[in-house]
């Protein structure tokens, strides 16, 4: 079994009627099991996780993106977050079986069709950007569905597939493969901001740290604690064990310990496998020696 | 979902169509996945793993009993290893969302209906054991199949279900729960022996060492290294961290380092998560944030 998470967003937090809808649409699809959805009022948007084959996961996004296109109007769409289709972004993350190139072949297939079937313009992003330039989304969603509008036209804004027009009532989509992100916060035994807030400038990317690490430095009001507050945007670059370590160094040099760390939400179990296999020096471990793993292996295989 | 290991052991390690009946039997019931099965000749033994629900595990069980009490004569049976049955040993292993408690009752429930059905005798194990003295398997198995053909009209070895006397060509069946076995081998940066068994001394539990570890320092001919060869009788009481972390400072006590480790066969995901959140000091961490077993726990649940 190759399994594939799909994390699509869509513009709509407040209709209740309308997200259940939404969700009906992919669990419609044999194989898929959603996992996860988080209304946001004030954005006015939905975030939903699901995981299934990757033989079936295009379909349940497709026809979640079909429901979303029927029942959501951006003419009329107003919310905090920005945004530029009824389904507005839909990322394939590769997890046990599946590799990236899965997701990407996946996300392709996908906007060909949505763009196709439904007249809706479909933007490529991240690891499945056929431009350079698009790879990051806030690029790709400059201007939001209002400046796109009118941009859409122009050479350097027409879609990677369907017309140089938004759809009418749905906008446009954008459809990508990414690695999996894990949120992965450490305490100091401290409650010193600014000890907090310079050990993340050490540890992230942006000011010469890890690769594939995203980070601040804030206050933990509730226990007094400072923390470093991070993103791990892949850590099959930069693994959660490494990111610890260089936490610990860098707070010795400052006089002060790690408390405990903790992990937000969902992560896959590579990025633990990782972590037990680097301090115990493990050579040779396949993901396959773990029970539940090898299981989910067999399944619908 | 609670999902349980089943390890049952047969008297039957050379006659292939033997071996396939046995497994065909298993497979039938639906909801169980067979995993692996290992026949040894000398031993002329075979060692199944096969996993499900607590709900199915039992009925799969049943029916392989049933299988190797038609196809296997103990009167004739000769083979290296230890055996009083057909079916010798099953014992049930809790994994992900599945208690001991689960499995000791399984192990009950079972043991009684083998009694019942098939007139097979029945004695229970380790966790299951009705009896101190029946806890370890070495005990309940002394004499093998022609010593307990003597003594089982001894009350002390009266069986926990059925009849006092062995079936004609069963034998008598151990049943019972246990936690997962992990085979956890640490190498030295050293080819020196009789550190490694100093070191395997220092960290079992007949020595005085840490609970729930057995070990032997042996050599490793095609590396050259020395070898802490280490069977982890229960992750839970003592962790792989734990005796890794006793390894190397007795290691360091000798002047060397070590160089690697190495999990053989399986292992459930909780003995590798235990170690990731042990180093990364997690707090809160709960195992179904892990989306292969989130996924997991969704499935026939």
């Amino acid at each position: 079994m190759k399994l594939v998470q799909c994390v699509p967003n869509f513009s709509e937090g407040r209709r209740p009627e309308v997200i259940a809808a939404i969700l009906d649409a992919i669990k419609g699809v044999e194989g898929v099991t959603l996992l996860d959805h988080k209304p946001d009022v004030d954005h006015n948007r939905v975030v939903v996780t699901f995981v299934g084959d990757a033989s079936v996961v295009a379909e349940a996004a497709f026809r979640a993106t079909a429901k979303a296109a029927e029942l959501i109007n951006m003419e009329t769409h107003r919310g905090e977050h920005p945004r530029m289709g009824a389904t507005d972004v839909i990322p394939f993350v590769p997890l046990t079986g599946a590799t990236m190139e899965d997701c990407v072949q996946i996300a392709e297939a996908l906007g060909e069709r949505i763009a196709r079937e439904l007249a809706i313009p479909v933007y490529l992003y991240e690891k499945a950007a056929k431009k350079p330039e698009r790879r990051n989304l806030a690029d790709v969603r400059r201007g939001e569905y209002e400046g796109l509008k009118l941009d859409i036209n122009k050479e350097e804004r027409h879609p990677d597939f369907g017309p140089a027009r938004l759809h009418r009532s749905a906008g446009a989509t954008v459809v990508g493969a990414r690695p999996p992100l894990v949120a992965f916060n450490v305490n100091l035994a401290s409650g010193d901001v600014k000890i907090a807030r310079a050990i993340a400038k050490a540890v992230r990317e942006s000011s010469g740290g890890l690769p594939a690490v995203k980070g601040l430095g804030l206050m933990l009001e509730a226990t007094g604690q400072a923390q470093i507050s991070m993103n791990m945007v892949d850590f099959t670059v930069t693994g959660l064990h490494t990111v610890f370590e260089a936490i610990k160094l860098e707070a010795a040099k400052h006089g002060v310990t790690v408390a405990s760390s903790e992990v937000i939400g969902l992560l896959p179990a590579k990025a633990m496998l990782d972590v037990a296999a680097h301090y115990l020096q493990l050579t040779d471990f396949n993901q396959e020696q773990v029970l539940e793993l090898k299981l989910a292996a067999r399944h619908e295989g």
